[in-house]
């Protein structure tokens, strides 16, 4: 493909006279002649002057960074641009339809059309599959569950019984969705398992990354919202209700009963608490600890978590805590000189 | 059910004159005059006015809380009386015995009477599998494990070679039993694996949750005691040995030898060092990181984990130190003013 | 096998009269009289009285701790020498070569000599698995993937398509490679997925926990260098790259585009911000949070990391802060009490 192609292909426009062939994407560090390579963050902008990429596609905010005899195709937003230029590059392989001879479909499966079942997924009874939905190899679904239109859901993948799963979500591989809350009530033997009898519910256009954990409820279901994307080894309690469009970072945990907003962010390894509520638009900050609820937007950080600039004051004093002991001590010293006096 | 045949059921007294029939458990903003629902929780307090429900199972204990015109069935713990009530209104759906004819049995393999295989399980030589256990899709046991009466083992979990599951044990979908410690030696071309050859004991009564790793010994084994609940993605390092009915919360991390006492509480992503001990009764807060051994009960919380009482305290005058600072300088003034006369 | 032969095969010296015979290792205290024991970490020394195994094997530095009657097979390296005797007493099972008839392989899959697929294996077309190598049972590979010599991939584990890993590399059961990055940009209806079009490599003699999830790249790869070892349940987003040696403990998440050196050391839990640098050699403690690149070696710990010693200097005073604030207390009393004068 042109440069002068790709950049008609994002809306952006091809600075300089050269018009090379591109064959691929690649980074800034590792990009040839026949690679367009991109800038879309100033932490990289250091990388241009040794860049030997055919081409770079880069932010306008960033063209004042750095000099590159590199042809430039200016664009608003890069990322945008490159979501388009990967789909084209690189179109996700087409599984063809069909249910492999190895699927084992219970009694009253019913598959829309162009359903794919890979080899030795296993189908409970009762279960519905919407049109062109994939079930990748080695899936496990359990009984009466529900998958919409599109819905994937990769190798490896388990969805316990009754699981729902709106229309295009994606299931990574070894994802398990709907496994039991942990529940118990003491008894004078140890502790006696509380049935878990609810559903897990999660809306259309959800992605729910590899090896993440979202446990059914107990009475009543544990919902997710629609175009809410989780990462990998996160972990839902049961009976958590994220709102709309969440977005939560990889090793995330959270409690049981607890209510996530619509918005809301949560970085990395965070900890929410059970049966608080985060507000719609709220931001964890990653590792944050949070142990009730948040009814302000904006961002919270550290343990426990507070409004970030709290914490920021906090931490910056801590650190000066050296120098305020040793201005204590000295109107210590002080104070007692004049008292000797 | 009716009302009064639910109260009977569970011990509790109904209160009101009505006695509505009631179809299923529901929480308290989802539930329908078809429904019972509960409060066991006075955060939840504030919901009774608005609630929907048929009749509200209440602990004794938040009677005076709010108003509510619904019929009321008191009980002394709520939970206790959920657990009653959805095994008996969602009782768990029984596998039918048998062997699916796609699994895969190695030689020697013992199987008790009742037993479940599901399709395309893999049980390697030697293995025997106790009266009425259950080994779900997918699942791959290694050779020469031991599974008690009655075990469970959830779809896609696995079990290493020579692990022993006591009975009543229940293993969520993709936990990992007796995988390979993390143990090297550093050599001048970089670091050999010792060999992990120990064994990996669990024992009955057991419960652990989706995607949690525990791996075996290197020399010895991992042991988990009786009536321990484990929630998922939590990782256990080699020749860990947890005592008793200790309950671990989602995403904590154990690393190797370490021992934990019985009756111990840890929360959500808690992380304890190697090589020390957790003793009996101690609770570890979430997301605390424990560095050293625990020898007295009591509560701990913080990096590094201290008692609660004294994080608490040092987070309160944490937070004070802006005004601490003020204060200093306020001293200062005050005394290179009367210095200064 | 007798004393004087162990201590031949790990270069030891025995020293004692008595030379037992010794069927196995155990734990120190677990150990009977036909077990050889070890001491390694002076914390277990107090063990040694009550010792009840026929032999130790003691690292000449501990020599000097407590008293024993057993026969001391003295070592520089215990680690090491356990190592030598764990691969001699317990040596790994050797699967035999072959390809189970129940796996499923893909057009133009290549595999090299003595290979073993496992049961319900499911291999993509394309794959090149190299000589010696192992594949679990119900182990799913995604197309065009390659696996160099002797690579073992335990039960479960998946990689996605297009996945390469250098030849004697483990991957442990339910391990996710090449799964999608986290990378969406927001639109009026919400988060678009950006394609994850690039690859993921792994070097040569890398160990990868059960349960990890790596991302494959966006545009680029996700690249793990030779001899690296990673624990369970770690989290490596999409281009990350990784640097010869190095090791990550359990539950670590590293996010997207970080770059992390040669033999950096990271503690369980650790999280590790995105787009940054971590130098060669540096230490990371257990559960840090790193939010900036080090670009020094040495030890880093706590939220957000900062040089140990900082740390722990931090700590201490925070943990003195109510004398403190005492003694500010008293020179307020001292100046208000002068002042009044």
């Amino acid at each position: 493909m042109k440069a002068s192609e790709i950049a008609a292909l994002v809306g952006g426009i091809l600075e300089g006279t050269a018009d090379p062939e591109l064959l691929d994407l690649a980074p800034i560090d590792r990009a040839g002649p026949e690679h367009l390579t991109f800038l879309a963050d100033a932490r990289y902008a250091s990388y241009l002057e040794q860049a030997q990429a055919g081409a770079i596609l880069i932010s306008e905010s960033l063209t004042a960074r750095g000099g590159t005899q590199l042809p430039r195709i200016v664009v608003q937003d890069v990322h945008r641009a490159l979501g388009v230029l990967l789909a084209r590059f690189h179109p996700e392989p087409e599984a063809p339809p069909g249910i492999h001879p190895t699927a084992v479909l219970g009694t009253g499966v019913d598959l829309g059309p162009d359903v794919r079942i890979g080899p030795y997924a296993v189908i409970g009874a009762g279960t519905v599959i919407g049109a062109r939905a994939q079930v990748g190899a080695n899936v496990v679904v359990g009984e009466n569950c529900r998958l919409g239109e599109a819905v994937v859901v990769h190798a490896q993948a388990t969805l316990y019984r009754g699981v729902r799963i709106g229309a295009r979500s994606i299931i990574h591989s070894g994802a398990r969705i709907g496994s039991d809350g942990f529940g118990y009530t003491p008894t004078e033997t140890g502790l006696q398992k509380i049935p878990q009898a609810g559903g897990c519910i999660l809306g259309e256009d959800v992605e729910i990354g590899a090896n993440t954990t979202i446990d059914r409820g107990s009475v009543g279901a544990t919902e997710i919202g629609n175009g809410v994307k989780i990462d990998n080894l996160v972990h839902i309690g049961h009976n958590v209700r994220v709102g709309d469009h969440t977005v939560i970072v990889a090793q995330v945990g959270i409690s049981g009963s607890t209510r996530i907003g619509r918005r809301v962010q949560m970085g990395g390894q965070a900890g929410i608490n059970g049966h608080i509520e985060i507000c719609d638009g709220a931001v964890i900050a990653g590792q944050a600890g949070v142990f009730s609820s948040i009814t302000e937007p904006g961002v919270y950080s550290g343990w426990p978590a507070r409004p970030h600039k709290e914490t920021l004051r906090t931490q910056a004093l801590t650190a000066r805590l050296p120098g305020l002991l040793q201005r204590l001590r000295a109107v210590e010293r002080k104070l007692s000189g004049e008292s000797s006096e």
